[in-house]
Parts: C-alpha cells; structure tokens; sequence
C-alpha cells in the first residue's frame, strides 16, 4: 500500500507578489512551492537543517508548473505537497486551489536528487536516511 | 524556412540570488527567463508596454526548468531565448550556458497565451498583432 | 491620551529568504516590515484594496532599518508594527524580536504619504479617509 | 585630501521589480543598491569572495533610503555609489538618478561593520586589510 506522504498549508499572497496585472507575479508560485515543500519535509524531520546534517544537500533538478488560474491581493488559497518518489530521487507533486472554493489554480512538481555535500557528487539513488526518515522502503 | 526569432543576453548573479549553499536559489532562474525574454520581445518590438497598449496580456501557463548546473558568484552566463511557437500560444525555449566554457546549465521553456485585458477572455489563437511584430505567418 | 494603533505578528524565514552567511538576507527584512504593515492596516479596513478605492495610493517615501541580531533558518520572530503619525504623512515604526526570548532584532521605521491617484500629485495633508478609518483626529 | 571612492552603474528595472502601481516596489531599490556596492567593491578587489577570503563578513546595520521619484519600466536609471567612512565602520552613500534627465529619484545609505566569521565577534575598528584594499588610511 502506497503511504501518504503529504501535507497542505494555506498562505495569503504578499503586496509584494504582485504585478502589474495585480495578480500575483508567476515566478512567486516558486516560493509558495517551496514554503509548502519545507512544511511537509520538515513533518517527516527532514527538512533544509536536518538535511546538512546528514551530509546531503537536494539541489531541485526539474521544476514544472502549469497554471490554470490566478491568485490576486487579499485571495486565500491552499497549497498541497505530495511526496510521490524517493527511491532515486525525490519527486513532491503540487497542487495549489483556491481556499474558499478548491477551484484549481496551479499543478507543479519538483524533482530533487541527493549531492553528497563534501564529495560535491549527484546521488543515482537516494541515501538510506532519506527512507528513514519518510518510513518508506525503496 | 523557420525564422531565426532568438536573442542571447549575457548575466552575472546578484549576490541576493544566492542561497546558503553558495549557488543560485533554483527559483532566481525565472527571473533571468524573464529578462532574457523581454529582451527578445523588446527585439520586436513587443515586450510588456507593447503588450499592453495592443490590448492583451501575455500570462504565463506552463514554465518547465531543467537544472544540470549550477551558478556561483562572479560567474558570467548567458541566457538565449528563441520563440519556437506562435500560432495558439506563444512558446520561448531558453538554453542557460557558461559564458567561459560554454557548458550547459539549464534548459527551460515558457508557454505564454493572450488574454483579451478588456474581456479577461483567454485567446486560442495568438492575436494577428503578435505575428505582424515577429513577421511571421501563423 | 495617544490611541494604540498597533499589530503583531510572527513569522519564520522562508529557505529562500537566506544568504550564503546563512542568515536572512538584508533586504528581505522589508518585505517582512510590508506584511506586519499591511496586517495592521488591514485591522484598521484601510489596506492596500480599500487604498486604491478612497483614490489613493501612499507610496513610501523613507525607510530606515537599524539592524541589531541575525535569522537563522526556524527561528520564530515577532514584528509589531505601530502608526506613530497620521497628520501630514503616515509614520509607522516597527520593532522586530526573537519569538522565544524577546531579544530585539531590529527597529525600522516607513512614512508614506498620500497621492492621489487620477491627479498623480502627492498630498501635503493626509487625506480625511485615513483619520476616519483609523478612528483619529489630525 | 579625500579620496574619489565611488563608482555608478547604470541600470533597468525587470518586468518582476514592478508592483501594482506599475511602478518599482520599493523593496527592490535595497536590490540596485547592493549591485552597486558590490560593483564598487569589486573595482578595489574586495567583494564578497574577497571579504570571506579575508575571514570577516560585512552585515548591514543601519540602513537608510528616502524616495523622491519613480521609476516605470523602460526606464533607465544610474546609481552612484561612494564610500564615505572606513574608520570604525564602512558607510556607502547612494544617488540614484534617472540616466536621461538626471533627475534624482532617490538618497541612500547603508553602513555595514565587520564581523570576524571564525569568532562570530563584531569589529569596533575596521580591520587593516578594508585600508589596504582601499588604498587609504583611517
């Protein structure tokens, strides 16, 4: 049986995310992403700290996001991260929908491999901790 | 035959688009697409301000980031832009390289469609406005 | 007697809000300053929406930051922000401290003044709307 | 006599630096002001590598901006910045001027100390190697 491995913060954009569309800028949602990714990792223990601790560090690889809506000032709206692969490297799946109504707004996913920090080398599959850590076998 | 619709900028980091392990925050990527886009459409005489004045927005529906390197402070890259789509939608891929060695950084692309500003109505043709500044035919 | 025109709130680092010292970077510290700002303001049903309504904007036209401690990655901070003048411009000063000791990170303060938006002129008195709204007299 | 230790940039604002106003944020002048001190820094050879090198990082403590124009996209400004104290502390004066008229859109400062990375220990004097990378006495 698949775990679940997700979690669903929800955020108000900043004046500051906005353009001159009065939307919010489309290079922000790579924040959002980012802030709902640290919030599920660090769930499991694992987040930026205790990933430098263990001698790794996850640069992002591929990043791709498709937008179907637009998130304007004062508009709350949730964004859900799912972990959706570990054994060779991590893939987070993204969905971003509207607070009030769960309309669809944005549908990302990440994919992050493991670089052994003193070694500067790319892991081909991911470090035992990071099984640890989720509870998952590889 | 295809057009040559490309243009090739040349950046160097900020050290604000540094993160804490001494690279470029993957996010701060979209912003060099970004200026090395509007440095192509301005070729053409249709960046943000022509945009605008021809009645539409050009929103951003799909980005696609693929990293295979990594930019550290006081490292010279370029960022080339081609518009590879113009029919429906609007499609820039983008090639990131070192600008000593010439090695490959990042591939990414856009896809951008018109969005009538007066109606808010998605186009799903590329207006005419846009194949007249490229000199194209769709 | 002075009214209490005051907000607080509390916030955590985004990773992307770091520098390579791992520490938050400088400027970001603004950004923070316009959350607490436009929280307080929107206690008072004056943000950023109903500005434009009442046909103002209210640009920022000083800003000084004294900074007195360091962010680290999930450390908890509180920014109170507090409207010290309303007459001519609108003065707001914030204190900033670690969350967990109360220890005082830093002190800034903004002013910004009325412009009026269709005539673009900025405004030597600061329009009736923001007395009423903050419940004041000049 | 008093040393010439400036230097100006010329610069334009990006698409994302615009906010709703259509006008620059504000936040984002903290951004020109530092690619202009590190453009400084970088012409006496001691820039952020350089400063870590030398085993002292140079955090912002006091801050200062005070905004007398806008600037709107396609605008090209300049920003001149000068070193103006090397004693105890690194004080850097800004200008920022609109490149065609001359006009002055803003006047900053920032004025960062030393801090010993190994030790963690502020500086109440600078240390000789700012003099000697600067070329003056303090």
């Amino acid at each position: 049986m698949k775990p679940d491995l997700s979690h669903e913060i929800t955020l108000t954009p900043a004046f500051h995310d906005l353009d001159p569309m009065d939307i919010v800028w489309h290079g922000n949602y790579v924040k959002y992403l980012e802030v709902a990714r640290c919030a599920l990792l660090q769930k499991y223990g694992y987040d930026y700290l205790q990933m430098r601790e263990s001698g790794y560090a996850w640069p992002i690889v591929h990043m791709h996001l498709k937008y179907t809506g637009m998130v304007v000032y004062g508009q709350a709206f949730k964004v859900r991260a799912e972990i959706t692969e570990w054994e060779n490297r991590l893939r987070i799946d993204y969905l971003v929908t509207d607070a009030a109504t769960g309309k669809r707004l944005n549908k990302a996913y990440t994919i992050q491999v493991a670089l052994e920090i003193v070694t500067r080398e790319m892991q081909y599959v991911c470090p035992q901790i990071l099984w640890d850590k989720l509870g998952v076998q590889p």
